[in-house]
């Protein structure tokens, strides 16, 4: 069924990734406004580059899987050419019953997935693993309706863009692949991470017939309704800077009143725009705090212990680094300054920058905004005291405003937690599901809007305090802290125990 | 959220189903053409009169909820109103976690439902429990774009009515509904026969946030691809003659050859006509032939033992009835007069039929064979010796030539296995999974596509030797022989045990 279009590839991709990213956010003019979009797993402003890849040695094929665009209803529509990565190099076959890796593709372009996801790699040969990347539909190659700009012309076209439709997608790909090379046999094991993780979680909860187990990395599954705290994911955020130093949280928190004070001076957006170094004249100080935010957003969720390329060029501890530039500016140095210095850790670590452009594509449209306003509702607030950011709350009408304006669509805020779950999770999944692994690092924003406790004997919680977002999946490097060795070995033995118990399972219908 | 329309009743209802079932199915007019639509749950032929309803009374509200016609995308659709009968009477309320036993509305008018599952009414009491009974879309009153002309015009009217939406509207509704009466503490419990059970297993399967168990009900969700052998249903229904009389099932097996020579006589078409009481002149043996399978088929359905008005008013043990009448009918009775004899049983057993009429409708457009043409591909075949219909095989080519010409919809024969799984069920639901009775009468020729072992301590099956199709969920009868009664005692102290271990999880988790 699969039509294959392959060829190998060592993987040194131009990532396209970061120009199909562009800003919707919006400021008001004072602190108090509130963020127009939820944060993101993968952020405007990252500005991705070629990923460094030296280990393991990555080697797949491209194929292409024709796809129906609607597998929940019947009228006729066209098809789309759903993109997969495959490596058969490691796999054992049909006859070893030689189990096969799914990473359960997010919103972006696959091959920065397959790049950015070495963990996979790198145990695949001992599993006798085969190793399957499918793209999510509506990114990377993997666009309906012939091109981007059809497929994201309006709400109709949108309308298929949704995580049960990529479930489904999965489900069809992986049985038809499995037909294909009499491979019904061979157990499934999914990966995943941030929302990626949230598609393994829930696709070992809607297909247990299809896949035996999930590793969902950074999954925040929570991050919905009332589940957590809307103010959970920037006080998170806020505790990575303040425990390297309450002196960089306190200046950041103090900073936001600044740069407002300072854009309504005469000339003042023009002083800031000179302060940052912005490419264009800055037109609302908004843009600006944007900026800025997504900036500690993004540093907190790439906290890593070690030199990192996952977004935007970084060195090791981050935050750290953000935080002793900030404290340490040369006595004299004014707050903006200061906060100036600080944030060219993210955006400029190379230094190459000679300028920022706040905004590449104002105008584009972009899936995963479009999920936001669907399905994906994850209520964002930012607190009054244990966060650094300007103090918002969470207001659904006004984000059903602007998701009608944008998209002329009403986002169901109810709706994931109706399909998947959430609300106690742990009185549901004790007694039901098994072979979930949850693996969460403190550091990351997202962990507090994801599974934290074991919940069964086989959901279990892997959570590491040092930890960042979805470290564990990262290839391993010689820098890796002994609790992230450690991590990754615990789970590498609960996947082992799922496929030993599947192939028990099976000797022991058999034997019926 | 919901819109209240309501008003009491006791039931007593103008039952509309069975013109609403009208006959789809052809036949060549020789005895090797396979049958163009698989045998239904609920038939075409079966003239629903008014349900004989003594005990218990069954009084409840008639409630519409407003309900979106696409669960799962994001294009502007017209709402529909999903009709739900709801009763209180007996609930201890959210204060004491009364329960809510749900019924999964099937292929049909939701009333007619309600009043042939009068077990879900028995036990409510005992329970505390709410009872609601949720309408199918596209069924009864449940219909969306203002008409049954408008809802059942074409392919794209008819997309939405799948399982999965059906399956999403009863998420939505007791959620909301739970959410309404601050009950969001109290325990949900699936029921469902046939169809309905299929739903009820596939909705704890795929929604245990918000069911904690199901009692599957004659629920055939093995009956698809090649889980099963197609010859399953048809061997089953002639085991039913066959146990009661070798020479009834042997007649039954000679007479379609008699029929079609018979056919092809002079005037032999106007004789068929004579003998079997037609009101209208036969004008294809096949027509006829459909007639006979028909009612053999429901027979083995209803082979009830207690007089019984599922679908028609019949005897006790109706097989044995038609079995006695074909063979013990008067010396010199040709094998056609036995035959007419014998199904007289069903179609005419109050005797006031003074004619039959083959067909009610047989341009009408009908939910079942659209869900059929769609999503329900169940195959079908007639095998050579165990089986007493005219021989034939399941040919997937021809059928979807048949769907492509009635609806311009072709049907996904693996996309049920795809979505909710059915092969190597024990495999995955040994450890996957909990709360489900899958009940069986090993009488009813579905038995052969439900799951008849247990898969685990808590995912089990109850088979009765005596049984028919969902026996269990009829009320309970002065007749009931003892494993009937036994039956019930085990599936009360089931739901009580799931019931029991929620509140204990709940506790639990408080203790935390």
């Amino acid at each position: 069924m699969a039509k294959i279009n392959s060829f190998h590839i060592i993987l040194s991709l131009l990532i396209i990734f970061a120009s199909a990213l562009p800003s919707l956010a919006s400021h008001g003019s004072n602190s108090s406004s509130s963020s127009k979009w939820s944060p993101r797993f993968l952020g405007k402003f990252s500005h991705l580059t070629k990923p460094q890849l030296r280990q393991p040695e990555i080697r797949y094929e491209t194929r292409y899987f024709d796809q129906r665009l609607d597998h929940f209803g019947f009228s006729e529509l066209p098809r789309f050419s759903q993109r997969y990565l495959i490596s058969t190099e490691h796999w054992v076959g049909p006859q070893r019953s030689g189990p096969i890796f799914l990473y359960c593709g997010n919103e972006g372009d696959i091959a920065w997935f397959a790049a950015n996801t070495g963990f996979v790699w790198e145990i695949a040969p001992q599993f006798g693993a085969m190793v399957l990347f499918p793209e999510h539909r509506y990114y990377g190659e993997s666009i309906p309706y012939g091109s981007r700009d059809e497929a994201y012309r309006n709400a109709t076209t949108l309308s298929f863009l949704t995580a049960e439709q990529a479930l489904a997608d999965f489900a069809v790909l992986i049985t038809e692949l499995k037909r294909n090379l009499s491979a019904e046999g061979c157990p499934v094991v999914l990966f995943g991470g941030s929302y990626g993780g949230m598609l393994a979680a829930w696709m070992r909860l809607k297909y247990p017939h299809i896949a035996i187990g999930a590793l969902a990395s950074s999954a925040p599954i929570l991050q919905f309704e009332d589940i957590v705290p809307p103010e959970t994911f920037y006080d998170l955020v806020s505790n990575g800077f303040k425990r390297e130093s309450t002196s960089c949280f306190n200046t950041i928190k103090e900073s936001w009143d600044v740069l407002v004070s300072k854009s309504k001076e005469n000339d003042g957006l023009l002083q800031l725009t000179k302060t940052f170094r912005l490419c264009q004249a800055l037109k609302s100080v908004g843009d600006l705090i944007d900026w800025l935010e997504s900036a500690y957003s993004f540093l907190a969720m790439v906290n890593y212990p070690y030199p990192s390329n996952f977004m935007m060029p970084l060195p090791a501890h981050p935050i750290r680094e953000v935080c002793r530039r900030i404290v340490g500016s040369p006595a004299g140095a004014s707050i903006l300054d200061q906060i100036f210095e600080g944030v060219s850790v993210y955006y400029n670590y190379t230094g190459k920058s000679e300028c920022f452009q706040l905004d590449d594509d104002p105008h584009g449209m972009d899936g995963w905004n479009w999920q936001a306003c669907t399905e994906m509702v994850m209520p964002m607030a930012s607190s009054q005291d244990a966060s650094m950011f300007p103090r918002f709350d969470f207001n659904l009408s006004s984000f059903q405003e602007d998701c009608w304006k944008e998209f002329g669509v009403k986002p169901r805020a109810r709706w994931i937690t109706t399909e998947f779950g959430g609300h106690d999770i742990e009185a549901t999944l004790k007694t039901f599901g098994s072979n979930i692994i949850f693996s969460n690092g403190q550091l990351d924003p997202w962990s507090g809007g994801s599974v934290l406790r074991n919940i069964s004997e086989s959901i279990v919680a892997l959570v590491t305090e040092e930890g960042a977002h979805h470290i564990d999946l990262r290839a391993s490097t010689k820098g890796d802290p002994k609790w992230l060795v450690e991590q990754r070995a615990t789970e590498i033995k609960l996947i082992e125990g799922w496929i030993d118990n599947y192939h028990q399972e099976k000797k022991g219908n058999f034997a019926l």
